[in-house]
């Protein structure tokens, strides 16, 4: 499951010349990143967690203006990437609605939005409720885009954090057991993350989801194609007891329609909860990509394998890497 | 009414070593000061005056970033904790209308939430529909919480801005005579003022409320309790005449439901005019929470001893004092 | 069609004592500029584009801060205001949806949330639903107000960037030929222009709408008044062929009610497609105020001469230079 090499050097980055434009020009879906450009951006994100530790210091992103187009509210997301904007010295322009933006409201296109904005800001942070969105606004666009989530599409700084939290917590991403757990069918996070762990070593999925929200046969049969070993369960216990990572997701309930019934099936299944902890490894995580319901017990929060608040913090260091890489290069 | 001797000494503040960390760590309600932090507060609030004028120059909160978590609208208190934070050189990541937040929609618990956003950010200004919200939000962060309103309960800084204000106004919060004047039932605004003017000596309190809206007995009771004489009015003109200080609040139409009877009845009861100017003293000043509809009249506004938008305007210095108590210290 | 003469000398500004108080205390309506304050500001937006080029350099509005208090939501203006104070080094307070203002919603004031908001801000951005608010606004402020637009009435920093554009892809203002296109009725652009376009010489304007949206009399009246040249046609070809500025704007849908038959006709008569383009003169532009529909076509947009976007652009130029002139003066 690796990639052919990049030009990028995950080994010595620091033999890459500094300013040197990074090759990324956008940031669009998980699947543009292969290996040696991951450990690019996570040997960056590292970086940031000291910067953020002075931020007075630092202000490389002084003079940058990033603007926030959100065609639907995501305010957990958007204050990850405005807070790592500004921790880097950098300002923000928002938009917290802007599907009720008067141009877009008056029937203007996506493109035309964009070549506006850009006009405005340095650098555009898009979230759309159509799948493709971003990939239309970069076409058009002189000035990077970051895809913050497009529909039922992508949301590429997520599997980004994600990855990331893993390789934090567990110290590598190859030769990993993870455990992707819940609704498995609709969330996005989970597919994404199926896709990068297939560009590493050795891996071993465990996929445990209710059955109305099982993996679909796309995933498995790319994890196949890439060699990567992959297993279906009903025992979460069990599960527990032998993975590296167990990463839980919320059901949602918005999938289900009329159908509560369903739902209310599906949700109460599989819980992380302190029997689980006590079957889970040592060195092990939980992770959860948020908010959560009641799909992990409260009272597991102060258990240190509980990964999840760290891993959303992680965000931040993620979008600080990227907009350092998109702004000013490698 | 006094409170027992606190660590600081409001004589001589700057006894205090600098720099060191200010025992609050939250601003959560108006009973957790005491006249000495109230003293020292105000003593900060009034430095602030100074620094707003050259705001280029004092830049001391410069790298510090505050998230303003508002889960309902209040854009005068959110404005004003901003402009604090920019005056003081800090930044701020915003959230209009976080109710709407996808993830409290989707059931996450406030605590989900600022476990979050405390990674986001130094210091959150919480603004909740419901009582308690701000302890409850406190309980769990790392960093500090001041309350801007939750919901019928607590909105300390409004309460430290009005005494900041009959201080600045008046020269002094002992021996002062003081009007309460319109909806002391429903007013929050009226019932923490009530409580901190407890504190001082030799305060006396006139309610001049309609029928309806009369101060309710645990606060007269509380003030007998600390010493405190108070008394009701039906007279404005009377109790105008010699006060100090005469508070106006708005008759709040939604506490009326269906009677528009008797709100139209209580709105029209006591509304300062020229009428009211003409017997108030000359040192004394007109007060006001604001928004007013016409309790005052407009051709008030221009009399020097109309003090509510100078009062406004303390906001913004109480809050650049608590901003600077609470992230730098003393 | 001159008007008298002012106290800026438009062809030695530099005369002008540097730092003086430019004599705009708030920017209101497009009648209240002569040719002279129209050119100074032009100056100053053309040394805009060379500070754009260099913001972390030039942080002349550094400590400055700027509230844009928008009752209606008009996402493009107001990025663009926050852009101009941000490139420049101010700080904003945002306001995306004042009407919900809990404090408007309870019947205060306009005049209030000036006299309120003037407190926490240097300067307002003011875009309201009622024509005649940004004077109202400016008449109890003692900041500056912008007028970003207030209902039907008035939005001048469009009609500057609009007569901007005009001088900066035709290299002069006098001597011009100006085609109107489109909704000539109601679009608040065309109307600002035509009275703009009055103050130069030989100015010759066509109006190219259709039936049911044609320019007004007063307008007509006033031009005619103003010995300025103006003609009503329906070939959109033959005026292309001998424009300077083919002005292009979009049928107001919202203007038709439940005529969308009149609607419909309206809308497909006027279109600027490559057909167009082959007529128009090689040193011509077309712009557009945006959001455009169909009126222009897509295909059209990479022709040097589509100037729409550099037009907007230069909404920014000119924002950034009535920031520096209403704050820092000359």
């Amino acid at each position: 499951a690796t990639e052919p090499s990049a030009s990028i050097n995950s080994k010595e980055p620091s033999a890459f010349p500094a300013g040197q434009k990074f090759h990324l020009e956008d940031v669009i879906e998980a699947q543009q990143f292969n290996r040696e450009i991951l450990s690019a951006i996570f040997e960056v994100a590292q970086q940031m967690e000291m910067i953020e530790k002075d931020p007075v210091g630092v202000q490389i992103l002084r003079g940058h203006l990033m603007a926030t187009l959100f065609y639907e509210p995501s305010t957990r997301t958007r204050l990850s990437f405005e807070s790592a904007m500004k921790r880097l010295g950098g300002e923000v322009l928002t938009t917290e609605n802007a599907r009720e933006f008067s141009s877009a409201a008056k029937g203007e296109t996506l493109e035309d939005t964009i070549r506006t904005v850009e006009g405005y800001s340095d650098i555009i942070v898009l979230r759309h409720f159509e799948s493709g969105a971003a990939r239309q606004a970069a076409a058009v666009a002189n000035i990077p885009i970051i895809n913050a989530g497009d529909g039922p599409g992508q949301h590429p700084t997520q599997a980004l954090l994600d990855m990331y939290t893993i390789q934090r917590e567990n110290g590598r991403l190859d030769d990993i057991e993870v455990a992707l757990v819940g609704d498995l069918a609709n969330g996005r996070t989970v597919r994404s993350l199926a896709y990068l762990l297939a560009k590493y070593n050795n891996v071993k999925i465990y996929f445990v989801g209710p059955d109305v929200v099982k993996m679909k046969d796309d995933i498995k049969n790319y994890l196949t194609l890439k060699g990567v070993e992959w297993e279906e369960s009903t025992d979460l216990m069990e599960v527990a007891s032998k993975c590296d990572v167990v990463y839980q997701t919320r059901i949602q309930r918005e999938r289900f329609g009329e159908r509560i019934d369903l739902y209310n099936e599906a949700r109460g299944k599989y819980i992380i909860d302190k029997k689980v902890m006590n079957v889970l490894q040592k060195h092990a995580v939980i992770m959860h990509p948020l908010p959560r319901l009641d799909e992990i017990m409260v009272d597991v929060d102060t258990d240190p394998r509980a990964a999840y608040f760290r891993q959303a913090k992680n965000g931040l260091y993620i979008r600080m890497a990227l907009l350092k890489l998109l702004l000013l290069g490698w």
